[in-house]
């Protein structure tokens, strides 16, 4: 039985690993969970799954009786995160969470020595050198995204990093893939918010309109396979069959196809090195027809400006998470229009004239001064 | 520098296995050729790769000048196979040849603890109890075919039986894949002998256009990857880049693509665990739109004509190899149609009143008893 303490228990990933945790309750259990500000509904996923400790990130006072929380451990404060991935009770801690809230805790939980799984690509973008130095053994950091499973797949237990040539990611395309190209500009956030495939909060979802959320995420695997970015490709592929895929240095391509359902990652991440059978009668996967295709730079420029980022490296990635964060917040309240999100973070990132990040602390506080810069371009020129 | 004894040198598989000595001349050499009869074509081969070692199968008397053949050992008749794999200075044999001419030679490379590769369906399917006996190591038998190369490669270097539901592997759909279904009665040979995808001979071409050949392959992987026959699938991939996949017990699926070329599953197998490298000029695979497609029954009879006969096991499938060597041969000599191999076929099938093979020479002669019986089911009946 494997103990397992989850950050993000009330977002659309926790929720994947609920269901996981739920269907083999011989496998695993929730030991302790944590959200940032939800806390209705953070007790009762305690409750329902009978975990004692729970952990909300804010520290504001919360009006709930003594009697809703009866029999849960509850701490609130963002140091408590640190506290809750240090038990030593627990086996697998995942982060499940957006955003660089739980990045101290991340790194402390590789340096205990626990299996960590992480969906949460921003940690892995603007604390990437740091969480890699805390690894403290071979698969101890694991992949949740489909993406990044996907291509975890492909290699294998047994995979040398010299066997890898390229590696390839897919995108569904978003709502807007076949969109007409001159309307973009009025696209709404209503619009931007209906993902055709997955169910996600609102920043991702526009982030996968835009195609940044692929940006971010060849940046994250190149982070997690250490791969250079060139030789990271998206693939825009509607049918959400593929995820993922492996180029070996002899030419030969392994994909990894599942349905776009977080559970399949989840489980194969929370069982490896195990697979858990899914029982048979859930239907195989249809393949059908899959089409692969490049992303198109003008119905698409997030991607590009993400992958520009990379490329220059140092304080640009860090800086393009706040700056995206920001253009997608600007957008969502009204505004600027979709087209505006890459313009402004392009100029967000061509103003930044300071220093390259020399300690985590720096790093974080790049993303803070990512989003203050976009709030400044974008008062000056939008 | 691993030493190589080629078997099947001249036919397609082979050339295959030569282009890729001549590639990487410090990691392969050809040490011993054997061919089934075209002299002239094993003696240049050996003089071309400086293989000292020359076997023919055939023993018949040869017009070749004692200086045509100078400084290269050259031995004849069939019995002479069993010598040439059995030679210490051999590090990996290939079988490469079809038919089971050679499948006594195959046991004893495999009793001899030689890697062993092969792309010899007949052999696994007549002789596979006894060839698995002989079995030495884990990896020690490795698949050349693309398709069976592709299931292998999927699989990765640890994956555990149990964590396998279904294989499935592709077909190109042959020549025949859009005629029209009334016109196939009509195709002449010269047609069915044209391969949209692959150059081989012409036995195995017109496998292709029924189908046969890839009921013949299910079967084979079903014996080399200990896989029940109606756990492996076939589907029909018009754009030949996915050759074969696996799924595993999760509901995941791995697939394997690379351009259909015998190069690439050949260098994987030679070179396995290792990869060599394929300069990266070769322009990467493209992927575009991949059609995978169930295989129909009423274009492709001869596909479940071989899965049926698997499926009553015993005597059936090397009853079947013999029937359909000897329906092919009586197409391809104008005295039945396309459309009646099937039915030639299932009619030998369903005429054999005998047992089940108890001894390797047994199931060897059960393909002569295949080839008579259906001889006779001609006569017989159209």
């Amino acid at each position: 039985m494997y103990k397992i303490a989850l950050i993000g228990a009330t977002g659309s990933v926790g929720s994947a690993v609920l269901r996981v945790i739920e269907t083999y309750p011989q496998v695993f259990s929730l030991y302790s969970a944590a959200a940032y500000r939800n806390i209705e509904k953070l007790i009762s996923i305690c409750k329902k799954f009978n975990a004692k400790n729970a952990y909300l990130y804010e520290s504001k006072k919360y009006d709930m009786d003594k009697d809703d929380i009866f029999g849960i451990n509850l701490k609130t404060g963002s140091e408590t995160l640190e506290e809750m991935v240090c038990d030593p009770n627990i086996d697998k801690v995942i982060f499940a969470s957006s955003g660089v809230a739980s990045l101290k805790a991340l790194i402390l939980a590789l340096k205990s020595g626990k299996d960590v799984l992480i969906a949460n690509k921003e940690s892995l973008i603007v604390g990437g050198k740091w969480i890699k130095e805390s690894i403290k053994h071979d698969n101890q950091l694991l992949p949740l995204d489909s993406e990044h499973n996907a291509i975890w797949l492909c290699l294998g237990k047994s995979c040398r990093a010299s066997d890898v040539r390229r590696m390839f990611i897919t995108a569904s395309g978003g709502p807007f893939l076949n969109y007409p190209l001159e309307a973009l500009s009025e696209v709404k956030p209503k619009e931007a918010l209906k993902h055709p495939v997955w169910q996600m909060g609102n920043k991702i979802t526009i982030d996968s309109a835009t195609m940044m959320n692929k940006g971010l995420e060849i940046i994250e695997a190149s982070i997690l396979f250490n791969m250079p970015i060139d030789r990271i490709e998206g693939f825009i592929h509607p049918e959400s069959r593929i995820h993922g895929g492996v180029e070996f240095i002899d030419g030969s391509v392994c994909l990894a196809a599942f349905y776009p359902d977080m559970f399949l990652p989840t489980l194969y991440a929370l069982s490896y090195p195990q697979r858990l059978n899914v029982p048979a009668e859930e239907k195989p996967l249809e393949l059908g027809t899959l089409n692969l295709k490049p992303i198109d730079e003008k119905r698409y420029p997030c991607y590009f400006v993400a992958i520009e980022a990379a490329r220059m490296g140092g304080a640009y990635p860090a800086l393009l998470v706040g700056a995206d964060e920001e253009a997608v917040n600007l957008y969502i309240k009204g505004s600027i229009t979709f087209t505006e999100i890459p313009k402004l973070i392009r100029k967000t990132l061509d103003s930044y004239k300071g220093e390259e990040p020399q300690t985590l602390e720096d790093a974080v506080e790049l993303v803070n001064i990512g989003r203050t810069l976009a709030k400044e371009q974008f008062k000056k020129y939008l």
